[in-house]
Parts: C-alpha cells; structure tokens; sequence
C-alpha cells in the first residue's frame, strides 16, 4: 500500500502518520519526490484499509499494492480450484450447464422441465422455492414445499439440485434439500447471510450484485471462504447500465477478470444478464467462447403462463438446441487451450 | 397498464391474450393503430407485473401507467406522512438531525460525541452496533455491547437513537434497545428482513440502494408497509456511478420525485453520499435547500482514529458550524414555501 | 405514439391537445380508462418527438411505439445490408478483419505492420493521421503525410484502407485517401460531421459513443443516411460504466439487437472496449460467436514504443494466432446457422 | 507519476523500463517493497500518459500523483478567475444568471422572452440558432438569422448574448454576432472544435460531457487554454446514469471538486439536468447553496408551443420568482462565507 502525502506536509506530521502505520505492525519506506513524499507500507496490508488513512487532513492519496481478499486470490492458490457436486466437477475445464425453472410452480412443472433439461445433458438442476421479488405482491415461492419437490426430482432424474437461499432463517431448512446453495445479486453484500455460509461444505453458486465492482465480488467469496466454506462458485450475471434494451448489461470481460486474479469457477447466467429468450443461445455461445466454466439457464416448457421471469425462460426444444451449440463452441475452445497449454509448458522449459 | 401486440398478430392470438388478462379480473379495451394493435387493462393492476405479458411473442411492449406500489404512494395517502420519534417530528416541514458516529468504538468515544452533537441541536443519535463492511477483516462493530453504550447514551442525553439492523436474527435485540432502525444500502432488496419489520411499529429508516431506481426504492418501502408498519423513513445516500471523484453520486433530484410519488419523508446522508468531510458541509446546504425533511451525518472527534469511515466523519465544532448554516438555509426556504403555499390555496379558490 | 393524459385534465385541455396533434398531420384515437384517458396517434410519428408533448402540464406519459429512425431500420429495408469495400464485402455472412496500428507512427511502422495483418488474412488496413486524445499535450497524429503512407500502404499491399475523419475542416483531404471514414465514439453525436459524410459514397465506419443508447446511435447512422449516404457500418467499442478493470465494458447484446432493430452491418473493437491486450483473443472469439459482421483490432510490433495505445495493441503473432481461433469460431456458428436458415424456410413453408 | 512492477521482474527488464522513462527527460527513484519494486518519476510528468507504460508486460499498475492539466489547475493559479462579459464578471462571488429560450424560433419570441428576463435581472441572455437534436428530422435551428436577431436583442436590452457553436465551419459566423460561446456537451471533446476556441478571445462556456469524467472535464478546458484562450467557464448539465426519473442526473458535487482542483468558475444547468420544468426552482437552490457561479435557465412563455425543450422550460413569471429565491440563498451563503474567509485569515496569521 502507497500513501501520498499532500505538499506542504510537516516533518511532524509525517511522522506522526509513520507512527500511526507501525502501530498497525507494518513497516514503513519513505520516497520524497520534488515537492510530495511517499510512504510504501509493507507488510501484512491485505487487511489493512485504504479508508483508515483517510481521515488525516495531509493524505492526498492511498494506493492499494495487492489486493483486500486473500483466500479467493490466485496469488494464494494458483491452480483452478474445482469444486464437487455429486459426480460432476465444476471448474476442471468442462462446461457446466445448470438449466431448469425460475421458480418451482408445481410437481407436474417442475418434473416435465426436469425430465427435458436431463435429457438435454444439463448437469444440475435449478429452481428457486423462495424467491427475491422486487413487488410484495408477486408470488414470493412455495416455500418448503417447493424444496421438497426440487430434492424429489434431483433424486428421480439423478442430478444434483441449485436453489436460493434469501434468509439465515431458512439456512437449515435450505441447505437440508439442496446440493447447491445460491445467494442471489441483491444478497451479495448481506454479510449476515455470507457468514453463515461457513456453516456448511455445501457448494455456494455467489451470483454478482448488480452494481459491485470485481473487488467487492471476490470480497463476498471471501466473506464465505474467511467463514470456513472454501467451495465458491461465482456467478456474473449482468451489470445495471443506462442501456435499457437488456434487462442487464453482461460484462464478459469478467470471466478473464476472475482468471486472472482468482482461483474460483465462474459461470454465466445469460437469463437475467439478457432478460429475454432470444438472446440466450447468442449470448451463451460468446460466454464459452470467452472461457467461462459454465451457463445457468432458465427454462421453462409454458414460458407465457410462467409465474416468473417467463420472458427470459427457453423452452425445452431451444435448449437443446443450444447445448448443442455451446458444446461445439466449447470443444473448439477446448481444444485450442490445451495447445495453448503445452506450448505455455514448452515456453517454460525453455526459460529455465 | 399498456400492452402494445406486434404488427401481424393474428385475432386468435389476440383474443388467446385479452383472455389471459380477463383470468387477472382485468378489463380490456382495444385501439387499433395503423399496423398494430394496444390494449388497454383496466382495474388493478399495480399487482400485476409487465414481465406476465412478456413471455408471449406476440406482445412489443408494456408500459405501466399505474405506479406498482400503492400504500407508498401520494395517491393512496395525499398529505405528508409524519413520523413521530420520541418527541420529534419528521415530515412535518422542520428539519431533522441525525448525528453520530459511523461506528461505536467505547463509551468514551460515544458519550463525548454524544454530548457534543446533542449540544449542536441534533434530534437524534446515530451509531452503529453491527457494521456491514466490505471486508470479512475489518471491524465488524460491538454487537449488543454497542447497542446497550447506545440506549444508554440516548437515556442520559435524552436523545432518540438510530442504529443499523442487518439481519432477523439480531431483529428482537436490535428492536430492543433502538428508536429507530436503519436498514443500510446493502440491504434495501433484503426481502425477508422487510417484511420482518412490519413485526414493530418503530420508524424504520430505509436507504437507498446505490443501483436502485426510484420504483426499486419505493417498493422496498412497500415491502415493510405491507408487512403492518407504515413508518418508514426514506434515506437517499447517493447512487454508483462512472464519477469516482466523491464515493457516490448524489442525486438530489430524488427529494423531488419522492415528493411527488410519495407521502413518505425523506433525509439525506451527505456523508455516504460523498465520502469528504470537506463536501459535507456544502451538500448539506444543497440538501437542504432542495427540500429534504433532514439530514444524517457522522460525526467523530477524532476522524482519523475512527475504526471506520473516518474520512467522510466531521469535527464536533465543524458539526455545530453546519448546524446553524443549514438552519439559515431552512429557514429562508421554509418562509418561502409557507408563501407558496398561501398562494397556492388562493388560486384554489379562484378556480373553484 | 401513445399520450398518457393526466388524471383531472379537463374535456377542454384534452380537445387543445387533440388539435395540436392533428395540426401535425396526424390522427387521433381516444381510449378512455377507469381514471385517465389515453391518446393514439396515428401517421408518420417518427419525425414527431416525445418532448413536443411534455410541455402541457395534462401529459403524464409519451410512448413510443414506432422508432424514430427509417432509413436505419429494419422495417425499411428487411434484408441485411452489404457494404462492398474494393473486392470485400461487409455484412454478407462473411467475418470482416480491420487491422493495424491506432496512430501512424512511421512509414517503417505501418509498413512492418501492413505486412503483417495482411499476411494473417486482414481484409482492411487501419491506421490514425488525426488521432482524438484527451490530452492536448499528447502526440496528435501525423496528419496528411499519415494519410499519404496509409493509401501507399494500401496500394502495395493491396488492401483497402481506413482512417478517422475529426473535423469537417479535413473532410476533403481524408476522403480522398482512404476508403472508408472512421467516425471514433467522441464525434458519434457531431451532427455537423455526420451531414458532411452525406457528400460522399464512400463506406462510413461509425463508432457508438461511450454513453449512447442505441437508438441513439441509430439516429447518427440516420443522419448519414438522410444526408445521402446509405454506406454506413456500425461499431461497438464498449460503454462507460463503473466497472474499471476493462477501459470500457463491452456490451455484446449490443450485436443480437442491431440484428433485429436495423440491417446494417455491425463490427466490435476489442482493443478499444477492453483497454487490456490479454483480453483481445478471448473477447474476439465471444464477439464472432455471438454474431457480428466482424472485428476491429490494434496491432503494434513494438507496443511497448507505440505513441497511443500500446496497452491494448497485439503483436503480429498474437493476432496471427488470433485469426485462425476466430475463423474456427465463425466456422461453427455459420454452419449452424445455415441450418437454422433452412429449418426457418422450413417452418415458413409449412405455416403458408 | 508512480510505476509499480510485477513480482518477478527481472533486474534487467527493470533497467530498460529506467531508461525508457529517463529517455522522457524524467528522473527516477526506487522503492523496494517486500516483493514487489516501486518507481517514482520526478520531472514534467504533467504531460505523460499512463498508457505509455503499460505496453511492458511487467508494469502493474501506474498511478498518477499530479493531474494531467496545467493552465487549467487550481496549483498554476491560485485565485479565482474572474472572466469579464460585458460590464458583468463570472466568477468574482456574485451570482450570474445566463437565461432565454433553447432556441431562437422567431423575432417575436425571442424580444419577449428577452424583455422579460432582463426584466427579472437576468445578466445574459441565451438562444440557440445552432441545434444538437438527436434527430436529423427535428428543427436544426434558424442559422445567421437567428445569430442576427439574437445580437439585435442583446443591443435592445443592453443584455450580452450567448449561443452555442457546433462546428469549425461556423466559428467565423458565430464568434462575430455572439458575447460568450457556448460549446454543447456532446462536443466537450470534439479536439478539432477546442482547438479552434483559442482564435478568439471571448468567453467560451464549456458543458460537460454526458458521461466525461471531471478529470476529462478539465483537460477539454485545457485544450481551449493552451490554444490561446484563458476565459473559459464550466458548465455541469447532469451525467447519464440509470435512473430516468430526471432526464440526466445532476453531479451538484462537481461544483466542490472544480473549487478544489481549479480557477475556472462553474456555472449549473438544472434545465438539462432535470429535464422538467417542476424541479428547476428546487435545484437552482441546491446550486446556489453548494456554491456554484451562476446559473443556465431556459425560459420560453408558451413552452407548450417550444420547438424544441419545451417540457423543460420555465414560465417568465416562475423565472421571476426563482430568481428573488435564488438571491436569497446566495445572500445567506455569500454572508456565511465572507465570515469564513475572515476566519481563514485569521488563522492564516496565527500559523505564521
């Protein structure tokens, strides 16, 4: 971390900041440049915060060095973590396809889109029992009931279930019935919410606010691994913008983002980054090209009597269209990393 | 609510739609436009969501012409609401205070800035217990030791308090010792912990999400009135944006829309809203003068010792000079809307 | 177009409104609800603006129900426009490739690299004589004498050229060098500049700005359509947002609704969207993938020398490397889409 | 200027970096941390680019410790600038209220709404015979006739005039019949038009781009100075954000920034900022009490007739009356400030 002085800063002053920072245990280097110093703060500065230097009327600027989160960082564990859920990997370099309703409306609907979406090839299967509504006049979930029936069809179809958590109150209930547990945009930064997490070595899908920087997301995953649940898969699923033509605006470039400064699966949720059906399949093939280790798609078989989100929802013969697509893109892809990869092993050979 | 069908939409499909509608106990009239046909529904649709009529391929577009929220809204409740905390008034045309520290760090640290913000003429004492903080390293407050400080402090200086509720499991304790409860930013779309506030009838300050829209906002309001409480205090602390120079961006434009839409008052955290103690004072005056029902701001004495947000923390002497400038400010708006307000009462007459 | 009135407007206010419409040439339907009345206005509404109406204080609400926008729009013209550039055509299925340095540097450096993008199978060779920068400090191009080794360079290497035009004042003098006009995101909304590319026939390379809806950018391809040339290519570049790891965020939906709204021809600039060279090849191969009519890239042998965005300039190689992933890419997604064409021929014969 | 370097450079990677910026004329100090090394640049780093550093795969981060603009910054001019219009200064403590019609539609309606503002105290009066419009159909404007009667307005009133400028074509044109040119945000960085700005001494009021940051704000201000014309004013009309309940968002804090980091005086736009008539009294108030220099109002007497803006321009009578309201507030801040400068010095003295 990096402190710029304002001009004009008093011997005095800086060392009384100096002083501030060694009691904070880290060692301070100073830099005096034409008419400003700065200080280089070294030690363990990952837990220290910008902020805390702020409030002192001679800094002008503080500049982080390395990054707030420790646990989530590639820089603490270089290869790709990947996480288990039954007999399917997430984040070994396969595609991941979570599919199924947006939320669980009934027996009869929940199997016949089981049903599909197994057949399709999904991985894991989706379905909300409680769910975020924006109005409290919408249909809020079934509640247990609709764990009980997701649980059901993930052991009739043998596939492994994903449905969100909204509340510490129903963690038990949640994490009994399922084998994935989603935290929702609008619960990324419950911290509450986060801390219980580490209750559980459940796999947790952590979907982006939608309006959090790449920090702040991989803060959030910290928040659960710091807690005691290392298994994190992160979610991007659309950003808020001015463009209103999506419901969201999907921000791609994240997945080469979370790459590059973590260890963590990421997967796309081309339904709510879009908003609508249609370009879901487009969108998906340019979120596998781009490298991401997964897609969460919403599917439903009467999308226009769907009790929600039915204007993003795929029916089941679209779907299988596009899993059929997505996998060419991916085995293109695939392909072209592993020689990537020998060649980065050749190139590395060849330096020492 | 509006429902404009793409141009060749055949009658069947047409009729399959309006028949849909009926089933909501909604009327429907038709305009036919050169190529395309508009629906009209009819009756109450504030409970019915655009995205029903999207999963239809037959449907362009909705426009709501209703808000979606009703006890929120002017229309349900024309005259300012006022929310009564102790013996103070909010909403009824004076200014409110709210003034303390970000975080309880001690009783010495609450008590001497308890003193001096009461002293200033603050209405009511601010501090926070459970903290949400980006990182799972900082400070994460003194839990229910703070919020016993907290009602101490209030008794003896007999001063309402305010302190932030992040989850239903503190809700009895928290509810417990505090006035008012304030539900921060990170939780406006935290639906279980709205509707767990309609268990009290203590003012519950809501703040605005930093990616919420004025409808978002309002409906979260919803939320809580609709569980059984209908104090709610709106609280506008500055959205996201591209603008990096202040921590957010203060949209000040918002007292006005609440002002319209609602019946709800609404007070400005200047100190949120631009992260410089240097801004607050300016701000504050700008609130003001645009005609906020109050203002909340952190006060610390000694900022840049504070566990947190100490830059964005004013000096108690900075705080009495603010209180007495925004006053003046007041006062010059208040005659003028009294003024307003006659005229306003006398061209009623005239057109009656 | 659709006029909300407000709830109380009188039958009087409402007859005024409805003349003022019909003085416009238009048509008027009413449709009564249970509290306010809703106006249809039929003829030729896409030259008729929203404001034109939000002046009365009965009008709560303007809708739009045609765009604002002929020539651009799909309506107009149902089958997708192509661009012929010298022997190259844009927006036939085909997957354009506009390649070279951001700024002309030297006749050494853009030679170097001319050779090398048109070995790597480059359709268009690009290159800046004027260039946009914030800082007036900053190396401003090398002006005509750039554009002078721009068509030399085109003509050796038998490639068609492309350049950014800033300013009417040079409108002649880059016209009569390159092959088509770049128009960079800044000037997106330069109205003056955007009726002067109507005096030419030449192919129009029209960047959206980095806060512009896109209807927005439309209405600019429109001013260039309606001044007389119909020659224009749009280009997505990224929009600014809050996020700051990538320059810009890019907005690949951007493509699926060009698609659908207008038929001209859309490319995406991953140098100028991502900031980030490590980004371009992953990005490139989501854009293809997810439909556009081509790609826009920065290459630089010496990027750590270039005079303006090195950061986000390939070297030969990697972009070398780089077309081939793309052509696998755009291999797959054609393929299936000429399948798609046929099913969708298909269908069409069976509903006739 | 601070370069901080990837763990891992070798020490020869990092001696080319050294001379390359040694190479700028710059000097370099070294900062070792515990892994990572820290280069500061000392010398004329005002006109260095970040991106020229980051083409080297081994620089991290760069961070900028003096701003990028000179002539425009609060260090290279201490005092305010007071920029002269006329008999009026902009910039000196007193409040300047710029005020007329958007666009000039004919004799009759520019002379009375002229009349009226000079009337209320309006010190310049505003036209546009020029006209951005998002559409090619819409009015562009009435051209040097307009020019024409707006000189002969601002000769009959004895009123100094403003018009905006959209083109190096018109330059000629407009600077002979106009006081102050007014450069409109979507030109904010059209370089070509900015440059041009420097053949003339007149006053030049300069919007912020829709989405400009302030850094970028400044530098546009600096290209215009370094062109040759000092008397630059700024202009803030609101930034594109998500929410649409206001046309823009209005940044009031943009006025503190401008204070701290320059000279140049800042005059508010609340017409474009909000984009409704209703709130425009509301808003003025909030920038005259933030501090600003003026204000930019758009006045018409039948906006319900405007050929352009209507929705969101002021009656003359509700001009009248916000601008005793205005007044008001500025006398109460401007008397509050007087007293705090009093204080400054004060304190001034007891430091020495």
């Amino acid at each position: 971390m990096i402190i710029v002085l304002k001009q004009g800063t008093t011997l005095e002053e800086k060392r009384k900041i100096i002083e501030n920072v060694e009691d904070m245990g880290l060692k301070v280097k100073i830099m005096k440049g034409a008419s400003q110093s700065i200080l280089g703060l070294i030690g363990e500065t990952a837990k220290v915060e910008e902020s805390a230097f702020f409030g002192s009327p001679h800094v002008e600027k503080v500049v982080r060095i390395k990054v707030p989160y420790k646990m989530a960082s590639r820089a603490f564990h270089h290869t790709d973590s990947v996480i288990r859920v039954g007999k399917h990997n997430i984040g070994d370099g396969s595609l991941t396809t979570i599919a199924g309703p947006c939320c669980i409306e009934s027996r009869e609907q929940l199997f016949t889109i089981a049903a599909e979406v197994k057949r399709s090839g999904a991985h894991i299967l989706r379905g909300g029992a409680y769910k975020p509504r924006t109005s409290p006049y919408s249909f809020q979930g079934m509640g247990e009931e609709g764990l009980k029936l997701l649980r059901e069809a993930g052991d009739q179809f043998d596939i492994p279930v994903c449905t969100e958590l909204m509340s510490t109150d129903e963690f038990e209930l949640v994490e009994s019935y399922t084998d994935i547990i989603q935290i929702g945009a609008r619960n990324m930064q419950n911290f509450s919410l986060l801390k219980k997490l580490g209750s559980t070595q459940k796999p947790i899908l952590l979907k982006r606010g939608m309006s959090a920087t790449i920090e702040e997301f991989l803060m959030s995953a910290e928040y659960i691994m710091a807690s005691g649940n290392p298994n994190v898969i992160l979610c991007e699923r659309g950003i808020r913008t001015f463009e209103n033509y999506t419901r969201n605006t999907l921000d791609l470039a994240v997945v080469c983002a979370i790459k590059e400064l973590s260890h963590l699966p990421i997967i796309i949720d081309p339904s709510h980054a879009t908003g609508r059906w249609e370009l879901i399949e487009p969108i998906s093939k340019a979120a596998v090209a781009v490298g991401c280790d997964g897609l969460m798609i919403e599917v439903h078989h009467e999308p226009d009597k769907a009790l929600s989100d039915g204007p993003q929802s795929l029916k089941p013969e679209k779907f299988a269209k596009l899993m059929n697509r997505v996998r060419h893109i991916h085995d293109v892809c695939h392909e072209e990393k592993k020689t990537s990869d020998t060649e980065s092993v050749a190139i590395l050979h060849a330096v020492i």
